[in-house]
């Protein structure tokens, strides 16, 4: 860690303007051109980044893949595929842990709610969003009206079925696009190793390097029954990545916040970070206990563990990064020199400059609903069968108001998605449904006091676990038949259903705290980033990429190690049993039996992770790392230590995105899963 | 845990005044001898008494066990020794991991600061503890005023060295008692099994029943470099126990608050306990990081781990209590009827009346300092290192005040246990400290922000990680020479040793704290809870019982199972290799070689662990179970479930205490240790 506070000394570079070149998650409507030209010799042509856009997928919610065949195979990672595999599983048939292979197309699996959007065409709406909204209008009212116009423009895109419209709030409010997608909701699974290979390590090497993940999994994209065949797919390079290549990432990095004002960041560093951890902490520990009672309880879990102890472990990098002063203080020389060419410019100074005071008074006015506001959240998205329900509740009555006055996410565009996760016949554990409840009953009570008119309600007279298992085991609802019945019959408000009737407790509060986030903290953000984007395009021009949306982006860079670490680019496979050998004894690093067999039949030499400076952050995982041919040489899935400051400032020097290298993909399918058909179709020319 | 919440609901037998016959952990001057005789026919004469006091010690500072050899021989628990155990293990010589015998009185091993503690003669001091405090004084004045006559009394009662003298404040402070221990320092170890045996199932069997634990240590005390010969200790039942007999308990428990009033408990629920809890979370996933590493830093972390992880689920348990409305309504019908006999008392009323309001008016103080005053004393509670830089910071401020004017803790009476503590060579290493010391680093700026002032000072522009790397690699004080040079020097303020230097940082703000909360809480408290305690003893007489303080009492029921879930009251060692099959594979689970090679030998029928009512709280670990005769039948070292509401109520429908059985002690030192000079001097009448 001592190279850790070296490596965020290196941040000053920043400070004083000289912003690392591999930096930079760009869209792909506005890449450096000069950049890639003057730094690699690279020209990407419009059919170049067009075949990168329509071979590049979104998984889910939060992750990234690419179609890597003319039969529309997708390859992500194992953790992105981690909830359909678990949703798949069955006590009796564990996929997660044993793994699965189908090798012929009959033998694909259908994953109950996994949708896969490929992005088809984008559009500058800015002026029309804007429009909407006049210059006599509060921060709130503006936003109100920018929303509407959003939905309105939203709305207007949704034609055809199959495809789905979104506009793009870019730049925290500076530019507004219109993304529309081409939609998969048919997705079967291909292949997925056992966990213990796809997470090798576990936590312990979890931003970690060397790795040694093979962190893959394979779906195919399926339409009108049959495998989709695209126009655009990835081929794969015989070659593999060598060190010192330009390699690029294609992936959907969720969420940055780079160009956050010092002030924010503070808000990030001593109130939202701190209380998200606080939760991921108690979860962990609290999930733990759960699976540690039965071999059960640890299978239906698992996602759950999975997801908590990565965010646990991202947050806790982010927040050490926020905690050097020396972070700090380069976010703030580097907010001097923007403020300094503000003061010159005589036209936009006092207001540009009072965008930031703006943002400062919306974080203090947030410090006072923010724990109430994050604890609700929480505990309505914590128990699944409860956030369903929280759904229905809330769909019912805004089903009844025109789509451009809903909640977007139950405005009419949104409607295909949420009801493809709310019908979703995915199992849901009774014995987990009721510990994860419990586990936000209790938050509730922890954080607002026992005696809190909310809390009171909540709990009507019971204790928390007493509370969840009357909600759990009384409720319909984790049959999906019963959730759309509800939906249809335009009951789910009246429902006498516990889990409805313990929802509906919790609506109207947490849409008054919703009402309060969007008119005093994110309408008045929104506006004060507008200006602050306009002043760093007069200062810069265009060559400031946007923060991380959880859309389509292109990042690049050159493979390497880490030099003042001299930790190599690459891991072999032969490395992968090394590090078996050191942690002999340890579940997590212990590869399955199939592995030990087949160790002869491997070339222990194959490449199996390796290193890049490209610009990745959490959604990344699953982008296909290409060569400037666009051949597949890896697949990212992990950051480096280092890397884990992302969300607010780059760390060029020893930052480090990790992918399974595709040669590693190729060697491990043959010679361990005896899927020469799968390798057979990802390495045809 | 739907049995747990009717367990609840039975607690309003308590309400109705009805109190379970074996509630009670009772002082030895003032046993319940009415409900001994009338409900188990049993008459303590007053030697019994004196016997069992003088052959019951406290073991370190929150630890029971008793004197059970002509020889000095001292059992305790495995988990109680487990400080001890681990200095005296090195990453060669892992004791902790291997356990230890030694058959010889050569081969023993000398603790390298472990304190055992035997209550010599007790002394009432109320009246003159009560009579420096005069009418006319503020609750913070007679506070000031009543802790320097305890600090008097002590030092006058400190005569003989070897012995020391504690005043303790019984009844939230309606009583004051003067205890006088005779003092073992040379303490050594002679027996402890394996961690995997003495904590059998981990954290997921802890506080659980069935359990199979044989969470044993004895060490030997040592007087003039010879084992000490007692004048009393217990000697070992020949037929053990057997169900439905009457047992006992004689040790410390630590602390229970059974007698606070509602608004306190509130206070509990509602801020200390989250608050705590949010810190043990936080610890359990950052030392489990940390021991992932590699295995020395497993090894040396262990004892932490255990700590938070044990007291996480007290905690757990607790606050699931109090979170259920049927335990509050229980206490607040409690409540009631003592406020309508206090209504009844025409010369008390108003004096009695005022003083729930007063102790919800301090809890309502404290609540606006809280936050800062448990995170700072966490933070110089944590690293090893700046705790003991700390206390050499505070200490050399103290020697310049006369005994009775120093915080109490530095007092005369006190410096022998604070120098031992202070000067022990302990190993401290130092990968251990760096991470323990960047953990509550971290959690200063966490909870105080980034910005106040104290977390600019004590990171003086660093990371935390990068200061608490300083502080511990700068430091001298590993070396306990060097702590007791600064001592004597008298230059341990000024000294510009790292770990002093930021130690001193917090000094002044801690002082402040700590004045604020004995003046606006404590004081108060103490004020109010004698006069509800003159209530309660006006009502119900001498039949209330203090709440628990880390001094010797006496408990006592039944050996019994919990019927309703048709738990037994034995397991037996066949159960042990059972539940080791049940969970195969997992660590925790998995008995040594030794164990599997014993198998044949064993009689599997043999008892190994086993429960009953008695009423015990954590620090009665290690407490000797003896029947009427004051034989040793069972060694106490853990509750059920259930019994994890006892801090505020006893549960004697289904909390259970869990001893290991002196048969299960025996047949495992004779049969899988071949320690039959230690089983002999054991079982010799």
């Amino acid at each position: 860690m001592k190279l850790h506070r070296f490596a965020v000394l290196g941040l000053f570079a920043l400070a004083a303007g000289s912003a690392p070149a591999d930096e930079g998650m760009w869209l792909l409507t506005s890449p450096p051109r000069d950049t890639l030209k003057s730094k690699y010799n690279f020209e990407p042509t419009d059919q170049w980044l067009q075949h990168m856009q329509r071979s590049a997928v979104r998984v889910g919610m939060g992750g990234s893949g690419s179609i890597v065949s003319p039969d529309g195979l997708v390859m992500t990672n194992h953790h992105v595929g981690l909830g359909a595999i678990s949703k798949l599983s069955t006590k009796e048939k564990d996929l997660l842990k044993n793994g699965f292979y189908a090798p012929t197309r009959d033998a694909e699996l259908k994953c109950p709610d996994t949708e896969i959007r490929m992005l088809w065409e984008t559009k500058d709406v800015t002026d029309r969003v804007n429009a909407a909204a006049t210059p006599g209008m509060s921060a709130a009212e503006a936003g109100v009206t920018r929303r509407k116009a959003i939905s309105q423009i939203e709305k207007e895109c949704q034609a055809d079925a199959g495809y789905r419209c979104q506009v793009v709030t870019l730049y925290q409010g500076a530019k507004y696009h219109l993304y529309r997608y081409k939609v998969f909701t048919d997705v079967r699974l291909v292949f997925s190793p056992e966990e213990v290979v796809g997470s090798f390590g576990g936590d312990t090497d979890n931003f970690e390097f060397p790795r040694h993940s093979l962190d893959v999994t394979f779906f195919r994209l399926y339409e009108n029954g049959k495998p989709y065949k695209p126009e655009h797919y990835l081929r794969w390079s015989p070659a593999g990545a060598k060190e010192g290549e330009t390699v690029f990432v294609f992936g959907h990095p969720g969420r940055t916040r780079r160009l956050y004002t010092a002030d924010h960041l503070k808000f990030l560093r001593d109130v939202e970070l701190p209380e998200r951890l606080e939760r991921l902490w108690r979860n962990e520990v609290k999930l733990q206990g759960f699976a540690g009672k039965n071999a059960e309880n640890a299978r239906t879990a698992q996602p759950d563990i999975r997801g908590v102890s990565n965010g646990r472990k991202v947050y806790t990098g982010l927040l050490a990064g926020l905690e050097d002063p020396a972070l700090m203080q380069a976010k703030l020389a580097d907010e001097a020199q923007l403020r300094s060419f503000i003061e010159h410019d005589q036209a936009n100074a006092v207001q540009w400059a009072a965008a930031f005071d703006a943002i400062a008074a919306a974080e203090r006015d947030y410090r006072a609903f923010y724990n109430e506001k994050a604890t609700i959240d929480a505990v309505v998205g914590g128990s699944r069968l409860l956030n369903r329900a929280f759904e229905i509740v809330q769909l019912t009555d805004e089903l009844q108001k025109p789509s451009s006055d809903r909640l977007r996410e139950y405005s009419d565009p949104s409607l295909p998605s949420l009801y493809l996760r709310l019908y979703s016949p995915e199992p849901l554990p009774e014995a987990l449904e009721i510990e994860k409840l419990t586990q936000s009953l209790s938050l509730l009570a922890e954080r607002l006091g026992g005696d809190h008119p909310l809390v009171v309600k909540v709990l009507a007279g019971k204790s928390p676990r007493a509370r969840a298992e009357q909600c759990v085991r009384g409720t319909k609802l984790a049959d999906p038949a019963a959730r759309k019945a509800l939906v249809e019959s335009g009951a789910g408000k009246t429902s006498q259903d516990p889990m409805i009737v313990l929802a509906a407790i919790f609506d109207p509060r947490s849409r008054e705290l919703r009402k309060m986030y969007e008119d005093k903290v994110e309408s008045v953000e929104r506006d004060a980033y507008a200006k602050l984007a306009a002043a760093r395009f007069a200062r810069s021009g265009e060559s400031v990429y946007p923060d991380a949306t959880g859309t389509l982006r292109m990042s690049f860079g050159t493979v390497q190690g880490v030099a003042r670490d001299n930790t190599p680019a690459f891991t072999t496979i032969g490395g992968l049993f090394a590090r078996q050998d050191e942690r002999a004894g340890e579940a997590e690093f212990t590869l399955p039996p199939r592995w030990i067999e087949a160790k002869g039949k491997l070339n222990l030499a194959t490449p199996y992770n390796f290193t890049s400076d490209c610009d990745i952050i959490g959604g990344n995982s699953g982008s296909p790392t290409v060569n400037t041919q666009g051949e597949v040489v890896g697949l990212i899935f992990d950051g480096n230590v280092y890397s884990l400051t992302g969300d607010v400032v780059y760390n060029g020097a020893d930052g480090r995105s990790i992918s399974v290298d595709s040669r590693g993909i190729v060697e491990a399918l043959r010679k361990v899963y005896s899927a020469d058909v799968l390798a057979d179709e990802l390495t045809a020319r």
